[in-house]
């Protein structure tokens, strides 16, 4: 299908540019973040100290802004970065995590989207939800991931929230979870790939996120780097957990076994196993 | 053994309930006991801002105080958790790592114990002995793990150490090491699981403290919890080395075999490896 | 070879010590630092609050500088921990990560360079470059490293680079890269041992500093610690990819791999392989 080769082409440039990947990231997946950079091809910058960010994102391919631990010192910190990636036009990455838990994160993520233009937010329905929910009541808002709603139902109501969205903020909106979707605003893909085991693993959603500061590091397109980046981590969290079976192993080695798949990555690997389609 | 099938249920419990387990915690090991949470069966967040640690807390099953590396801005978003968390009786349970090392640690931890009421403290011989310290002279204290004693002999002071603390500060104290002592002041229990091995992997202590959490987040004995938590990382620790060897192969290994086993944790492990017993 | 049998020697002065090895680092490889630490036979304490690091500096047999991640808070516990380890005669091993990247670390360093002495400085070659930069032209500055010269060129530049470093902060000097230079300004040696699947790996460069920590906690030679601790690396390298071959496995594997490597390192290893010569 052409969408595969289209990721294929996508991670040969991350082979080639080995684009350099800032990250201002949690403390938690700080370290799997920057081995799943390299893994892929790319090579990891995690500064965070203010005094310093705007002349090391000067430097860099794409900026991934991921709020997993927050404090002052690095919301500040995320700012300053952001705004000189936008001014430089290198594309910001935002990972929301866990906004709308607290009071707190939803006015960091408030002031985010006021400052910087993401190029890509990625995150599960509840947190693309609660960003809706932060710009003002859209239609899809309260009414995804409703427990008396078909799936069936609950993704055509995702697919509105991550539409309107997008065109709202103009940036690529990536709802992950058992299907992913992927809109532009224009243009909607389905990803049906991955396995219940990513969940089981801590950071998973933000390595994810990683992928995709790489694919639109190396790509102009981020419509394709959002896309390719949540189906690169569908299909290598497969492979692992195939591999993870035939040796009737356990977690541990399901995450060792993803950074493998994620190294060896390849072309084929998407067109085997790669489910994803426009809807 | 009674004791065995009571594990079983707790560890049960947590695969059922999939108790939101919150760390404030040190980078060195915050992203193992993420995962050693998830591994378990529980689900872990790792928030820390004084300004959302409220909120947060109000929303979980336990919360884990790890002060393995401390600053000013950690320690004052403890004690508001931690109050928090007393306030909504939801279990608290301390890593006291290194107190005693330095005076900074000891008024650290002379602080919480003023202000937060602990489900469980786990720490081994010499934190435990720091924290009675610290707290007054009491006639374990100063006379447990001394060189010129049988192994017998400090297990006995060690054992009285656990009983008067617990009394003391009404909580379950859990003394982690060669063999380990669980005691609530009116029970005490010792268990004779583990491996050396374990010592040489960074964290398997706060770890343990963490598999602590998830088992008083799920069930509200706090006594079986620690019991619970120490276990199945005593028992997981043999498995984990008995596969390392069999592969022939070394620590890192070790570690990854160690969440496999965990992972994978059930009542027959525990019917098969426990070496639990009352005394 | 002389020198193998040395850097065995050192090796088990560093089982038999287990000297502890004080960290201040950064958050992306601070788990695994600690792990190498362990896995080689020495004992990590990573505190880094500046009301207790004097009073920790002072129980430890050696202190590494990273500072891959900086903030204010971390750059003054350093220079007070330094300066205590300097009072007490402790060993000092700087890692100048990223050095030359940002004016921010460029004056770091340079406050470093004029407040503590070290034992030891390990990085890459533009990193030592940078540092030189920082002290004023030196004649090996700009000139090594050069594309338009050879690789025997370069070694010769880098070689008196580090030799002239050396001399100028009284400090031995590692550079370390395809081919690693490890000088006291008297005597200079070259490693030629590794892989390039090491640069896959965040955080080796660290590690490396890491095991240099070790064996000049353990042995008053600092050259030797120096020589030592990259040998150490570039070997265990070597056999990590050798074992992730022979399991046709990926980057995830080879990590595993490398800390058995570590664990299990004999002077075996290095008469097998060690290829270290003076020059």
């Amino acid at each position: 299908m052409e969408i595969n080769k289209k990721i294929g082409e996508a991670l040969n440039s991350i082979k080639n540019k080995k684009p350099l990947v800032h990250h201002i990231t949690n403390y938690v997946t700080i370290n799997d973040c920057a081995n799943i950079t390299l893994a892929l091809g790319g090579s990891p910058i995690m500064a965070e100290e203010k005094k310093e960010v705007e002349e090391m994102v000067s430097i860099v391919s794409a900026l991934v802004l991921n709020i997993g631990e927050l404090s002052e010192r690095i919301v500040e910190s995320m700012i300053i970065a952001g705004k000189k990636a936008n001014e430089l036009n290198i594309p910001v990455i935002l990972d929301p995590v866990a906004v709308g838990a607290t009071k707190y994160r939803s006015s960091v993520i408030k002031k985010f989207i006021k400052e910087i233009k993401f190029a890509v937010i990625r995150g599960n329905v509840s947190e693309i939800k609660a960003i809706a929910g932060i710009e003002g009541k859209t239609r899809g808002v309260d009414a995804c991931s409703e427990d008396t709603l078909s799936k069936e139902e609950n993704l055509i109501k995702a697919k509105k929230l991550a539409e309107e969205l997008s065109k709202k903020l103009k940036t690529v909106i990536a709802i992950t979870g058992e299907v992913d979707i992927i809109s532009n605003g224009d243009k909607t893909y389905f990803i049906e790939n991955g396995t219940e085991l990513l969940s089981k693993v801590t950071g998973t959603g933000c390595m994810c996120t990683s992928l995709i500061g790489n694919y639109c590091g190396a790509n102009k397109n981020y419509l394709l780097g959002a896309l390719s980046g949540v189906a690169t981590m569908g299909i290598a969290g497969e492979i692992a957990k195939e591999n993870m079976l035939k040796k009737d192993a356990g977690i541990g080695t399901f995450k060792v076994e993803l950074m493998d798949a994620i190294y060896k990555f390849s072309l084929k690997d998407i067109e085997n196993r790669g489910n994803i389609y426009e809807k």
